[in-house]
């Protein structure tokens, strides 16, 4: 499926393996839609994507063209070579039954981005147990330096808007089209993306 | 050894376990003295501390008294019941041989908090890879709103500061006495704790 452009319906996810050297690029198609992202090693999953190597090493929240994303390990396992948007989340972990139950009490509860990656990790071994915080493509979380305080807002993404990951070593790939409401300026939409 | 202070000596670590109801004093007794703290569901310590639960509930990065610390399960495994410093940091993950090799290039190695928890947390079956973001009492990383860059500073806190937390469940905990310069204005102090 190398160059064609895939498509992950509404709040859904995918599971697929990216080689060292390839690039995935994650599409807003239609603009203001989140996708979690989450990388583990192919070669050992207990290797996982780690945001607090990551954002100690980067020295700062706000990730973009340049940067690299590490592992528990230390290890980078991508690195951001193109971003349309320049503002993505990696501090707040996949969405859940549970985080639905937390801030939509009144809405139809959903599995979230946390039980679609658990099902498109599966077949890797992956467990809902080995999901770490996610970098989040798109995610809008402004933090207020002098109080901490942290918002989410809709995502300023456009359509067509990207980001380009390279892989540094072989890697499981989890990808979502995010199904919290606030994350995504309260509507559901796909996500597109695309390995070269 | 409830209600007895204990000491870490400098750059080390100790595991222990809290059951629920109990409370951890984590006190830093000279100042300006960084303790990574770990927590594990007793039962199962495939539940463990998740930063990203954590601040998604808590809609802020500036945890202190009332603030709950949640599994990646979304459990509540800790609650903070009194604070005298209210500046921590929930954003990184310790320091290690690595984190040393990128910051410090021209000091000599160290495990850092990362091996001294993988060995204090070893008798629970606790392995390096399953060492997610600490809560790291005392540390001071202010981010800057605007650009999302982050520095580590020196702790504010004084001698005899303190942190108190409440485990809502039976707990593994690991604590250390951070190995890291900039994280401890540039010397190295023990710290001392207490369970009641």
């Amino acid at each position: 499926m190398t160059g064609t452009v895939q498509e992950i319906a509404p709040r859904s996810g995918a599971g697929f393996t990216l080689s060292a050297g390839q690039t995935l690029t994650v599409i807003d198609p239609r603009g203001v839609q989140v996708a979690d992202l989450l990388a583990y090693n192919a070669a050992d999953v207990r290797e996982v994507l780690s945001s607090g190597r990551t954002l100690d090493y980067a020295e700062t929240i706000q990730l973009t063209t340049g940067h690299k994303l590490y592992s528990n390990r230390s290890n980078v396992l991508l690195e951001i070579v193109e971003d349309t948007v320049g503002r993505h989340d990696f501090l707040l972990t996949p969405c859940s039954y549970a985080t639905f139950d937390h801030f939509y009490p009144d809405l139809p509860r959903h599995r979230g981005c946390f039980g679609n990656l658990a099902e498109a990790l599966a077949p890797w071994g992956i467990t809902e147990d080995m999901i770490p915080v996610a970098f989040n493509c798109f995610m809008n979380v402004p933090v207020d330096g002098p109080t901490g305080r942290l918002e989410v807002l809709p995502p300023v993404s456009k359509a067509g808007d990207r980001i380009v990951l390279r892989a540094a070593m072989d890697l499981v790939i989890g990808l979502t089209a995010c199904s919290a409401p606030a994350s995504n300026g309260g509507s559901f939409k796909p996500i597109h993306y695309r390995i070269d």
